[in-house]
């Protein structure tokens, strides 16, 4: 039988502090949802874990009692993923959020979970080196590690998964793992680096990362380029990606959002379809990779480009860049997010933003696009009221026709903000038979179905 | 109660053609073996399927009757991956070698698992197109895939790890899944590429493969320079990294291999310790990298620095590379090769390779040291006398002091080989309780541990 909250409660007072423990309605209120449309529901108690050891006997209490489990980072992702439909303990790692130990030599920084990112750059900066991974909200690394989280960067560093090099974990009967090593590269053992990362914390609580970053570039040079169509705007990109130049990033923002971009940053960009690019090397072999960029956006009909080597500018347009969802949300107070975030190979990317910008004028939807385009991702953001279900009906329509479409030309449902409750009905048309597989594996790790319940997979 | 070769004869001659089954001793014996010191043992039956559907039904069959089933792609791995200890049926995918599909604007390829690594570089080159994985030995990508096998370029491209966006895999029991998809990302489900990637046969077996291909670089410069200890070659390399400099390839020789490497290759480079370099990018670019290069070696005490850009001077200077491991094998006739494989954080890999140099005097063997230092990944070479028991034991106790040497550092056991059944012993040091959840994956998958049984994981 399942205990009764107060039961819980004694139990939970009984191997942490008192103030490490809350039934405060407020904070049941703040861990009940995250900065979607998904509807919020309540844990039955919040807990504040400082050590790992604390995060073991927690889960060990907690598959004693057979409660359900949920890790909380900062509540910022977009797919109801924090959200305890089943009740239960929510684990939030605010108080684990130490830098631990940055080996330089090595690229190498060692985190606790509850690390924000900005939070750990400012920390590297000092070392001349940086985090890559750059989601538009300040997620923590432990929440980004759980979503496989990506960014602007990816284009040229790779996703979450590409960074993590050794995971802590504590799995649901509260045992300790280290799911890799120190070392860049291994083919010892099955790879369980790769499965963590993205699983939602269906498999376990990360307690410590140990995470790859690079030296900060010698030279850095951005730009912002105009285009008559986005269109237009992804040809470039295909274009300059043949062309092997190497980029660091490149986001499209459409016209729509550049619109959202100045209300929200004071900038008065051109209101056109409009590539955000950055390139990062030496000096001498930027001049020669940029000119050569300039020739082939020429061709695709570009109608301006603007460079910015200088800190503040650079800043200043990564800024508004990043701010850009958070546009969305401060311009439409009374409404919630929904993101579409498809992936798609790059040669189906221009056609897949067609496909969404006919479907939605088709529904008479008003909605944004934005993408990390250089790995074939894009969003459409639509502001929803959440009160009116015709809305919300026709927004998740939309969804679908992007999501069917994707994967009828191999693309993905979720470039990078994963599954949680709102990508769950898509899995079995993307997987297939694999999804048994994840199933299986699922249950061999946590059998009784504690770890973050019915996200991912049904159950 | 298990069949009697003669009666699963019968029924895989049931499933497939006459020339599809094999019981002669010579293709026994042919794979019974690995190109290392490993003591071989014969399958009972090799089967040469040409579909997926083929492999699906011969599972399906095997699992049946309870018969262990070995994939093999080429047999040059290096721990006794594919040796069929517990009898069964060997897989053999050399009739699966078609290139499928090649996706140029989205640096993708569709292969079949028996392709080699020069094969399908050979097909690329036509479009522009370069695989980067490149080990030692033309091995099959099936069996790359199946090792996380790495090579001279890893620095730069990554592992083969990195480069599978999808494979087709069978299960145990027949069931087709695919692991991936096309898109670049993706944070849907539980990732699966990376867990499959690495399993060494004891998952499923791979029937195709979708890879992650790049344009060849604009501008390709290479270099050997040479040092008067192997401690001041591996301290150019941090430095190098340090710097920021994006090496494309370094590769450490030691004076020993050197001698071994001007035999073999008729060239006659100094014998001193020996970093090959490469650098990729745009011939302005590579001017910056390569004079500030040259500035750090100098610092450490480079001898000599020689530079060569032609095509045919590049590909002798990485031929002679690439059959170094072959130059060792045909200078000794009568030995079999012992390869140790550690990879280490790269501030731990001076102080690594000391320690096996010492090691190797110690105990009077003769070896060795070269490696993909840019990784942190060094391989001894030892070639020992497979009759002479006392000759290999020293070589094991060899081997086991470099292990622990790097376990206690934060490396792992294999780098890129993998564990077959030779790196077994060091799983649970390594491990230590994510081994029991490697093998509770493993039982989910693969309950009557019918894919090469015994490999990896001790059962
Ligand atoms: C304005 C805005 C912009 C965004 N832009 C991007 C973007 O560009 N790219 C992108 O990828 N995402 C983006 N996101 C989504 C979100 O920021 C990411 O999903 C982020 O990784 C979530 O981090 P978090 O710390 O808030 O985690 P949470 O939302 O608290 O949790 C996310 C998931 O991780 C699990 N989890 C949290 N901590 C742990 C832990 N220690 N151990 C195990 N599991 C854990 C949770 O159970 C949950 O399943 C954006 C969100 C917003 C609101
Ligand atoms: C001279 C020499 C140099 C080498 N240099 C390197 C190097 O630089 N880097 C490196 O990483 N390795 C190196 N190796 C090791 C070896 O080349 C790699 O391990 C290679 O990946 C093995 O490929 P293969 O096709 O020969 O596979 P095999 O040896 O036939 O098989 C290897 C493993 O893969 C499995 N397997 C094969 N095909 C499949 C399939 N289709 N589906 C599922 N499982 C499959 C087998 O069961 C086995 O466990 C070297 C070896 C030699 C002899």
């Amino acid at each position: 039988m399942l205990p009764t909250t107060e039961e819980l409660l004694i139990a939970l007072k009984g191997i942490l502090s008192q103030d490490q423990v809350s039934i405060n309605q407020t904070i049941l209120e703040q861990h009940s949802k995250d900065e979607s449309y998904h509807t919020p529901s309540l844990p039955d108690i919040v807990v504040f874990p400082a050590t790992t050891e604390e995060v073991s006997n927690i889960l060990k209490l907690a598959s004693g009692f057979k409660v359900p489990v949920i890790p909380f980072g900062r509540g910022t992702s977009l797919e109801g993923h924090v959200i305890p439909y089943k009740k239960g303990i929510t684990i939030d790692f605010s108080l684990m959020n130490k830098v631990l130990e940055i080996r330089e030599q090595d690229f190498l920084v060692k985190v606790q979970p509850g690390v924000t990112r900005t939070q750990l750059n400012k920390e590297l900066k000092k070392y001349g080196l940086f985090f890559s991974v750059d989601p538009g909200a300040d997620a923590t690394l432990g929440g980004m590690a759980a979503t496989n989280a990506s960014g602007t960067t990816s284009v040229r560093y790779g996703v979450m998964r590409d960074q993590v090099r050794d995971l802590e974990v504590v799995l649901a009967d509260g045992t300790v793992i280290h799911t890799g090593s120190l070392a860049e590269k291994s083919s010892s053992g099955l790879h369980l680096n790769g499965l963590f990362v993205g699983s939602e914390g269906t498999l376990g609580c990360f307690t410590e990362l140990t995470l790859r970053v690079y030296g900060i570039p010698e030279y850095i040079m951005a730009a912002r380029a105009s285009f008559p169509t986005v269109h237009d705007a992804v040809s470039a990109v295909v274009s300059i990606l043949s062309a092997g130049i190497p980029i660091a990033r490149v986001e499209l923002v459409d016209e729509q959002s550049m619109k959202q971009v100045n209300l929200f940053s004071d900038t008065d960009y051109q209101v056109k379809p409009t590539l955000f690019l950055e390139f990062h090397g030496n000096k001498a072999g930027l001049k020669q990779d940029v000119e050569f960029m300039k020739e082939i956006v020429a061709d695709c009909q570009c109608e301006g480009i603007e460079f910015e080597t200088d800190q503040a500018a650079l800043n200043r347009l990564w800024e508004a860049r990043h701010n850009l969802a958070y546009a969305y949300i401060h311009g439409y107070p009374d409404k919630k997010m929904m993101t579409t975030d498809v992936c798609l190979p790059i040669s189906e990317l221009a056609g897949a933003i067609e496909h969404a910008r006919e479907e939605l004028n088709k529904l008479g939807l008003t909605g944004g696009i934005v993408g990390h385009v250089g790995d074939g991702n894009f969003h459409t953001v639509l502001m929803i009221d959440t009160n009116n279900s015709e809305e919300i009906k026709k927004a998740e329509e939309f969804n679908e026709s992007i999501v069917l479409h994707a994967l009828e030309r191999g693309g993905t449902c979720t470039g990078e903000h994963g599954v949680g409750v709102g990508k769950q009905k898509y899995q079995e048309r993307e997987h297939g038979e694999a999804l048994k597989v994840m199933e299986k594996i699922k249950m061999a790790l946590d059998p009784e179905n504690l770890m973050n319940p019915n996200k991912i997979m049904k159950f």
